[in-house]
């Protein structure tokens, strides 16, 4: 008999992921089907994104899992009438893209691109920027996303140097953590990445105090959670030249406001929410995959760990 | 005895030259006197930049080689009168800076930085560029410099083709050679590279005819030289919205003069002839090193084929 997928992550949502998630559980061997209505004592598994109006997840009795199509699970994993197994995203092509937008804004900084590309009065000055290997990075989280672009990064040359709360080793790169590992970390980079998930023990990591430890003219780099700065703390630390400038993907509210100073700053870059799409046709794959695992009684992938929340 | 090695390189690079070779060149076990200035019959080695005034090389009957600090060697290599061997730089670090620059402008033209970086209307469009891999590169020129780039590029995902005036093959990436295949490593290239040596033969490689096999909107990179792109051709491509944008770093006059075109052209970046500058300390080594083998008797790196003039 077949399963029954019920996708509750929003109209818009149902016509982007409908086809690509029949393709690939057809590919998986899972027969399916895929409803944006059920009852819910006759759903297998929920396909959530948390724009969805399902916010009581009590009558799913049959429910197997909760796969969500984002890989940040915040605004999901403190309600408690979740008791599923909840998965996150971790979608091979996100994180491409995630690597893609961390380099290509790293090597903007790095290459003074913008000198070249505004450039009315055609100085030509030969001065050559410094390799990459003469500039550190302070990458601020190391789980999947952040050690793929720790690791682009460090194929490159930069001299990366992770960061998490928890002691975390990964082979080939120097790691800090905890508060003291925090002002290690952030001690003498020329660019900062903030990759933390979000989490109340991650909220203004990024705060008057750290940004006092950061090198003076430092580069922050944001696409993690808008919530990892304190955003008076890092606009004033860009007034007083102790943060050289800052390219922001992700912020306290979407879309930014048009009147918050951050678009209108001189050092500020915001770039709207782009540094992780999930790809509707890889996603699938990964929903499509933790379905089968399910039905195999094999371990879910991405599971979230309720306890620390994500 | 000590070798004599005469610096024919101008003022400038002597400055800069002299400590790092004299350390390069004890580290390599090599005893040699480094000079500006000595009678030709005592010269060992020749370390050359063409700014030099040294053009006649007759007299340098005892010089076992002539060991170019630049990458380029086009405008030493038809000296009729230079007999001895001409070796290339090839300086790791300056496959880095090149790697790290054909990167970051990659990637400015790949992640539409520039709609972010300059955005006075404040406007939040969700839209998410294509991944690395929806994107192909033609790279022009697969010698060390090419290669190097194309590794890069297809490790961050881009679809890399290469193309060489004669057959080459490189391991995992697809070439074309010649002029039909130039052809097709050209054809549907969202991103066009120019890492090709001056010779005759690579003159106007883009010219008005090949700019047209190019897809539309196609952006050009060129850190090889100034020669190989025809300019009036491809002022014309872009007004005519053939080519999308040209990065260049390279010109026929450089430094570029104030009054060219490509200054106040709204699809064009000039740089200023930094991608790919040699460092002192580790170009340093590779002279040492070339200069240990010639007297160890072993052959020479980077030596120059002078019937095809790289």
């Amino acid at each position: 008999m077949p399963l029954t997928i019920l996708m509750a992550a929003g109209p818009g949502n149902w016509e982007r992921y409908r086809a690509p998630l029949e393709t690939a559980l057809a590919k998986a061997g899972v027969a399916a089907n895929l409803v944006q209505e059920a009852p819910p004592e006759t759903v297998d598994y929920i396909v959530y994104a948390p724009s969805s109006t399902l916010q009581d997840f009590t009558p799913y009795t049959r429910c197997k899992a909760v796969l969500s199509l984002w890989a940040g699970v915040e605004r999901i994993v403190g309600n408690a009438t979740l008791t599923q197994p909840l998965c996150r995203m971790v979608d091979p092509a996100l994180t491409m893209g995630m690597v893609e937008w961390v380099l290509g804004h790293a090597l903007r900084h790095h290459l003074w691109l913008d000198s070249y590309i505004v450039n009315p009065n055609r100085i030509w000055n030969p001065d050559c920027p410094p390799l990459a290997r003469d500039r550190k990075v302070a990458m601020l989280g190391i789980g999947a996303l952040g050690e793929a672009c720790a690791r682009a990064l460090q194929s490159l040359g930069f001299q990366v140097e992770g960061w998490s709360r928890a002691p975390k080793s990964l082979p080939g790169i120097v790691t800090h953590h905890g508060r003291a590992g925090l002002k290690a970390a952030l001690s003498g980079a020329d660019l900062i990445v903030t990759l933390l998930p979000r989490t109340p023990d991650t909220e203004n990591t990024l705060n008057a105090e750290t940004l006092g430890w950061c090198k003076p003219g430092a580069v922050i780099l944001n696409p993690g959670r808008g919530a990892l700065i304190d955003d008076a703390a890092l606009l004033a630390a860009l007034d007083a030249g102790q943060i050289g400038h800052a390219t922001l993907d992700v912020f306290r509210v979407e879309p930014l406001p048009q009147d918050h100073p951050f678009w209108a700053h001189p050092h500020v870059t915001v770039t709207p929410h782009i540094a992780a799409d999930t790809r509707p046709d890889t996603s699938s794959e990964v929903i499509a995959e933790n379905i089968r695992r399910g039905q195999a009684g094999e371990p879910f992938l991405n599971l979230v760990d309720r306890a620390r929340g994500y």
